[in-house]
């Protein structure tokens, strides 16, 4: 179901499928620094995806265990004195070795140490790849947000009528900061500074499950780490498979089923996912 | 099922139904400040009732993580000196906007800190609505307690016996402290001052899952933050809500199944749930 | 399924079934200092097995709470400055109060932080039992090791050709420490200085769910708990418990599900266990 156009492509594409495989194939390490509430959720969707997670936030930790891995998830969900510290000092490690790193920003826009912090580690570390809602992501190009606490502000959503000045929009923050941008929503946006996938898996009731960003985030880290030639179509991929991993969970669902249940399909999707379902159900364009 | 008794009751009660359909009309933000065991579930269970989560413990975030919210949840089930001091700035910010204030006093006489800071958080912060098991409470009330655990002591119970001597403490507790107290256990009791919701829903199963009291606490916040004139009633309705959920998950248990996925089968039942359901199943008298 | 070679046992055994029966009698309490990962189903795990779990870790509330338990699960994967020193007062505490105390040495090997830590508790504390996989009690063991993340090392394996090998030097480490020691793997080996029992239940599927080992070493706490007088059979009867979870949890999957339903599954499955089940799936020798 994918359309590529060709229009501004500066490197040759590789499929989605190919970059799930490349996962599964190399089991790539990934340390997160990630806030304590989904996770569980993350740990496992990492497991289910082919990756393999490891946790640490104390300071005098980080510096060994990031080194021992492939990439670095860095989110910011419930960060506190001791883990901003513990990014700081990953991510520099992790850069110098050549890792991926990866930044999730929840709730920048919310809390002046979110934004602050948010804005640090993408001007110290300079991550390889944000991902965030609308809300998140404008707050660190613009320096300003209406984050509603850690959900995107409506105002800001991503829609088919403002689509084309969203696409320039993230093309150009990417260029801007070197950086993958994702922006994940109803209509997601990856993009690097030359091309932008547009992606319309998903359903709207995985916003009624915490922390489908978050394991988003690890699985798109691992992604990256597993096809390093290729970050923004590993990143599409990941985020394609999540979306898609949303829809083939919500049909599983049966009577009397809810969100509790369906997190729990949902990270089974991704389990089960190979590289053929990933390809006939991914839905997106390239811009 | 529900049986009114008028005696005492000095304002006019709402349904439990309207109160769960104010819960989903408003989509009321809580922040948590909670324990890392039992946390995701909490997120899940605000979300399938309606509400929204955030959770922050870090000092120097909570002032304005609490700010954008309705209300707050502070639950010292894995407190720390980090935490105690964010209960305090998150607890005096809340108040001062006119936020609801719960305080679930896990643990409460099972070691001195956990006394000292749940009594301390009663004296400074004089949260709207206290909810625990009959000892955690017992040691507020009394300065002494002798809780087993986070679990209550057998030799506290509220049972049919001692019931009319129970509904009077709770009312006295609740008149002394302003503060609608909630004690839970195999009989619930919800109290202000005036009047006392004697709860018979639940099912022993349930203390052999963590953390359904916890979720009980966040979705009793966003009960009280949706009906702010009728705090003692939403408390209530939300007791009513976990009990009948728990009620409703374990009908759809088959062979085999167990805590886990019991777990699972109440929070899908709190996302189901509609006015008319909770009208039909809820069981409590007003004394 | 038992083999029982009389070669080396110096005390009489007693059954898997007894021991399991001895836990769900006496409902130990037991306090986990553990990490923020997979804490939630330590504790449905504990609940399930008939334990019931209380955590804490800080510093200034450990030495009441552990005081209160029967035993204390010190679990070492997303340690931090606070929870060490944590780990250090309660761990003292609970040997003073002659509580079994077991160490979880999670990434010992991984960073100098862990092995450093997990190191110094066994000299401090002298822990009764000792669980982890192969490269983290090798690191204990040899002050190297070639821990992968926080998973074994594919050249530590146990296997049958070095099964000779391994045990003896498992049963050497726990003479060295006075420990029982519990190394887990596709071969489980859990030994004291004089029997050595040789498990072989479980899938290898267990190694795409984050937590199963935490899960067992809170499980064996609580088994090592109600079985003063029979800690080395304690501990492999919660071994075989949570191997042949894995392979009943494993029984019940069905098309389309994946590592969350199998966790929820195994955790099932130890709250449905009981003696003559454990007894007739346990598949072990002792030499």
């Amino acid at each position: 179901m994918s359309v590529l156009s060709e229009t501004g492509n500066k490197s040759v594409r590789v499929s989605l499928g190919a970059c799930l495989e490349e996962v599964q194939k190399k089991t790539p390490l990934v340390h997160n620094i990630t806030n304590y509430v989904t996770v569980n959720d993350v740990a496992n969707a990492l497991l289910a995806c082919g990756g393999s997670p490891i946790m640490s936030d104390e300071p005098k930790d980080v510096y060994d265990i990031t080194s021992i891995c492939g990439g670095l998830n860095i989110n910011i969900g419930t960060l506190n004195e001791r883990s901003i510290e513990a990014m700081l000092i990953a991510g520099a490690r992790a850069k110098e070795l050549g890792h991926v790193v990866l930044l999730d920003p929840v709730g920048a826009g919310a809390s002046a140490l979110r934004t602050t912090t948010a804005q640090m580690i993408v001007e110290k570390i300079h991550p390889n790849v944000i991902r965030g809602n609308i809300s998140e992501i404008k707050t660190l190009a613009k320096g300003t947000g209406t984050t509603k606490g850690v959900d995107a502000d409506a105002a800001d959503t991503v829609t088919e009528d403002n689509l084309n000045d969203m696409v320039t929009f993230v093309k150009g923050f990417a260029a801007k900061t070197g950086s993958v941008i994702a922006i994940t929503g109803a209509i997601d946006l990856v993009a690097d500074a030359d091309v932008c996938y547009v992606i319309r898996n998903g359903r709207k009731e995985m916003s009624r499950i915490t922390g489908t960003g978050c394991q988003l985030s690890s699985v798109a880290t691992a992604y990256a780490v597993a096809n390093l030639d290729h970050k923004v179509d590993a990143v599409a991929a990941a985020v394609c498979l999540m979306g898609l991993a949303g829809e083939i969970g919500w049909k599983r669902m049966q009577e009397g089923d809810g969100n509790s249940t369906y997190r729990n399909r949902i990270i089974d999707a991704i389990f089960n996912m190979d590289a053929k379902t990933l390809e006939a159900g991914a839905k997106y364009e390239i811009r």
